[in-house]
């Protein structure tokens, strides 16, 4: 089964970018729901397609529906969905596929291992897309569009999709909080936060070459007890970053004990 | 005074990087200092200098000696240059630069806020150096030097270089720390590390155009409590990570509520 003709349910940062990849390379979008009229005549203007603010009025048949939306509202959307001839794939990292399972007959997951954003749409090709469905069939469909999007497909099941959720919000949302702090202590003492671009560049550019756990410096690894002293010292106005900082530091010190860095 | 006559202490990744670098603009290495005869042979063959393994060998008279040395060495090696003729330097993040006072004459601080490694030669002109002196014909020659060698020089105090250091703990050294548990809760799960590469690049590059409190994303700032519930349960195995997951997850959902993201 080859997807030409796509439904996309959504209009916020995934549904925008999928929109956007999916005119790329060719596809016929059929029609683009949302809730809000602006954000779906904005979006379907933009992409030439035709949009609905009803899911009723979706087409009953397709090659494909994208579900695209908050977490929260795919049981919904995916009840409103009974009956459609055409596979249904989800875009969310923490949902099982099983939320389809008895409603509808074709069904899958197509999770796009980024941060999308509507104002900044991204270039696919480097994107990771981890695919599942429920049939061998579903599944070859939605890995040849992938592949048309992306170089980097990965077949993932439901429980390793939660594996890498976990592990983004680690190495991203957690590594945002890092710069958040950074920013808010380097303010405090009127410096500015983009002194840090390069070293934090480099940073993550350096995972690329080597794996993290060879990588590992600074005073936690060196165990310089002086200069941690004076690090959490220095972080006496804010208990909980002490808090962190305490913590973090601990768990790099027993890293390097354990022989694991 | 402009600096042209350089000498060298220390031939680990900082000496490394900076004999390269002041070789690149034509300065003149005057002598390489190293306890170790491989090293120093190694780096001063590198930058066609001589070198020596005694620190009383080392020319009593230069513009300037850089000492890139481990923190904990440079008490020593600065009542060893009692004495010289020249601007003396370190180039810790961490060593106040009173260390100096009452030893030496005329005196500084030139830091480079960046990782270096002596297996990577960085080019220096996007690295931030940090320039600190104790009189104004000091710092004028430091500054000029610095400016040679990179487009970034900044006026750091000793009290404001602790406090980039520490920020670059947070955003470097604890970042690599959330690259590390992702590495391993991934490896545990047959899962390769390298899906989270460009969500990892994407995530330091976005604030190069917006501040990183304005770009906060994942369950913690959505107070998604269900993923976070969720989340937390994977992490069963690694209570460590999961103080870590609970702790840093509360720091978030208290920022949003504070309306600091």
């Amino acid at each position: 089964m080859f997807i030409n003709d796509i439904v996309i349910i959504g209009s916020g940062n995934v549904a925008t970018n999928i929109a956007f990849a999916l005119r790329n390379i060719g596809k016929n979008i059929l029609c683009i729901y949302s809730r809000s009229p602006e954000k779906a005549r904005k979006l379907a203007g933009n992409v030439s397609a035709p949009y609905t603010t009803q899911l009723d009025m979706l087409p009953a048949k397709a090659d494909l529906y994208f579900i695209a939306v908050n977490d929260n509202a795919i049981v919904d959307v995916t009840a409103r969905l009974k009956g459609v001839s055409g596979i249904v794939a989800h875009t969310s990292g923490s949902v099982s596929m099983s939320v389809f399972e008895n409603v509808i007959a074709d069904y899958g997951v197509f999770y796009p291992l980024m941060h999308l954003s509507s104002e900044k749409l991204m270039d696919f090709k480097s994107i990771p897309l981890c695919i599942e469905a429920d049939s061998r069939k579903s599944f070859c469909a939605l890995q040849e569009l992938a592949c048309a999007l992306s170089d980097k497909v990965f077949p993932v099941t439901s429980a390793e999709r939660k594996i890498l959720h976990l592990a983004a919000v680690f190495s991203c949302n957690f590594t945002n909080l890092n710069y958040i702090i950074s920013e808010e202590i380097l303010k405090k003492n009127g410096l500015p936060f983009d002194m840090l671009h390069p070293i934090i560049t480099e940073t993550a550019n350096k995972i690329r070459n080597s794996l993290p756990s060879k990588l590992q410096t600074g005073p936690a690894v060196r165990e310089d007890l002086e200069v941690i002293g004076a690090q959490y010292k220095l972080l006496d106005d804010f208990p909980q970053y002490q808090k962190m900082y305490k913590l973090l530091t601990e768990i790099i010190i027993q890293k390097k004990k354990d022989n694991e860095l």
